[in-house]
């Protein structure tokens, strides 16, 4: 076994500390990755918030950047010193069609999550990265691209991935108008993107302070929604809109605001949907989901990042503070992703 | 102003029973119809069930076929004798983006309904198609194409174009596996139209009695869902699903046994949609919605039927049991449309 320090929550509702515990030996596919940098994501919170105490210690963390310490005998993909970037699966069947289709997030016979999940070979709980070290089978690991500052990069892998599978799914590019709602992890990075891809891009936002960001986020119009005329006035004008507010909303307002034929992306919110069917109905709209990314994704997602200079809108704080990022996060006070320094190494914990 | 007999039901809860009232006088774009068939669809029943006693007498009926039997000076389209059809929907704003787009059933300012609806010029209400005659603006007024069946055509002006539209949206044709939920007016079209358009098309039916029919009428698999288990082995195989069964139900499975990026249209019912949120976000799938069609679209399926012999199977009444009628219909007894005769002319009443 490997030995490694991660930030765990022992019990339920406890503070994270550091917590000494075991990474498995390396099987031949698999690569130790020297954890540098991971943002701290909502569902941090939500598992956090949901960890049942027999489940034992829980250590979030599952979007990260770090270099290649050690690989098995199998794994030739990578070398020492690489630098690699993690998302939230390290693992999934590969044998289901939507494993062959490259959408291992939709893994029939559920993917393996980075924590808080089970290792398909031995069953052992899975502890995020919100540690030094992280063992990974290969097929989840991806080389980070040169050009991209790691710790700007680390949130990609999760709420990146997040919101480019949409972009895609629904082929945004120019001549199309974007809606974003919320302007959060998952929201500055959908704008980034979509302004990346072409297309003309509003941010719906119940704050009026964060206008200026966002226009320098690249925000073409901002629509500031605690002004409920303001939402009343952008009927059948969106192709396509990302939902990316965490809280529960009714999703009625932005249905109205698509064109025809267009689709809504409910990605903020895991809880019931709320809208009028009518809001749906008329002028033939779509209601969609999706979750995470696939292999194929994320690596065109890291390239077309790469290519366009887009990351992630930082605070990095060192990960003996990972109480207090969880904490501002927990009142959305975070422009735009916390990332945990672990470069200081574990010898300093 | 010119008189003519419907079915009218009186007060709330009453049976219809023969009413004469008048139909307007032409105005320069109107075509007067002396209606033939005219289909009994599901939406009569929810309107008969909701009537108000101080609208007045109900006039239902919006799917039908006539005879052009007048014109206005302006109304150059059509004349005296030409077969024509009329669907849920006889006038519109005309200026808006969804009527320039030929989605008059979206417009902005509301369509002008067959039945019920208030008259864009007067304000009156509007009285349907169970009735003698018919006065409509002939923008709303299509010809039949030659060689369809005029009392089984009638239902494709509601019925029809309400299945047409989400097929021609999702891109239905070969190559495609798409599942029909539920065989009755609405159900059975959607079946012929997707095997005409030829895609691989599947069956789902609470009714192991309707296997037999399902089959004649064209589809290659019939799935019994009164048998939980078979709906949970349908897991990613459709690519679009029409659903059209018009009681509330869950609409979870339906949406697990689509594809990735696959759509379920919800069109039969207007009540609220219950799903699992996961159900949508695992395979990225949408839930769609749409009714009725823009007239673009309902000449192009008439159009589409007249080349593949595609009609409704009907059951032809004398518009003098439409009681009866409405009752079977009520409890579900119809293969697959009732439609109303009304060739015997107003004298015989």
């Amino acid at each position: 076994m490997r030995l490694t320090t991660g930030y765990a929550a022992h019990e339920p509702g406890e503070q994270l500390r550091p917590w000494s515990f075991p990474r498995r030996e390396l099987r031949p596919d698999d690569v130790a990755i020297e954890v540098m940098y991971c943002g701290v994501c909502h569902s941090d919170l939500h598992a956090l918030h949901t960890q049942k105490s027999e489940s034992g210690p829980l250590v979030p963390g599952h979007e990260f950047v770090g270099r290649v310490r050690a690989t098995g005998a199998a794994a030739t993909s990578f070398t020492e010193g690489d630098l690699v970037a993690v998302g939230n699966i390290v693992d999934s069947c590969g044998a289901c069609a939507m494993c062959g289709a490259g959408q291992e997030n939709y893994c029939a016979r559920f993917p393996t999550l980075t924590y808080a999940g089970a290792d398909r070979f031995d069953g052992s709980l899975t502890h995020g990265a919100y540690s030094y070290e992280y063992v990974a089978t290969q097929r989840f690991v991806y080389p980070l691209p040169g050009g991209l500052d790691p710790a700007a990069a680390a949130p990609l892998m999760c709420a990146g991935v997040t919101v480019w599978e949409p972009l895609q799914s629904s082929d945004v590019g120019p001549g199309m108008k974007v809606g974003i709602v919320g302007l959060g992890g998952l929201g500055h990075l959908a704008l980034k993107f979509a302004r990346a891809l072409g297309a003309d891009v509003a941010l719906f936002t119940t704050s009026k302070a964060k206008t200026d960001d966002a226009r320098a986020l690249g925000a073409d119009e901002v629509i500031v929604t605690e002004d409920t005329d303001a939402l009343a006035t952008q009927a059948h004008r969106f192709d396509v809109i990302l939902d990316t507010a965490s809280a529960p909303h009714d999703l009625s307002p932005y249905l109205r605001a698509l064109r025809l034929d267009g689709t809504l992306w409910a990605l903020g919110s895991l809880g019931s949907m709320e809208f009028d069917p009518l809001s749906l109905l008329i002028g033939r709209k779509r209601l969609a989901s999706a979750g995470s990314g696939g292999t194929p994704a994320t690596r065109e997602m890291l390239d077309f990042c790469a290519r366009h200079s887009v990351t992630a809108d930082v605070e990095v704080l060192p990960a003996a503070e990972v109480n207090t990022a969880l904490d501002r996060l927990r009142r959305g006070d975070v422009r735009y992703r916390f990332v945990l320094d672990l470069t200081d190494g574990a010898a300093n914990v």
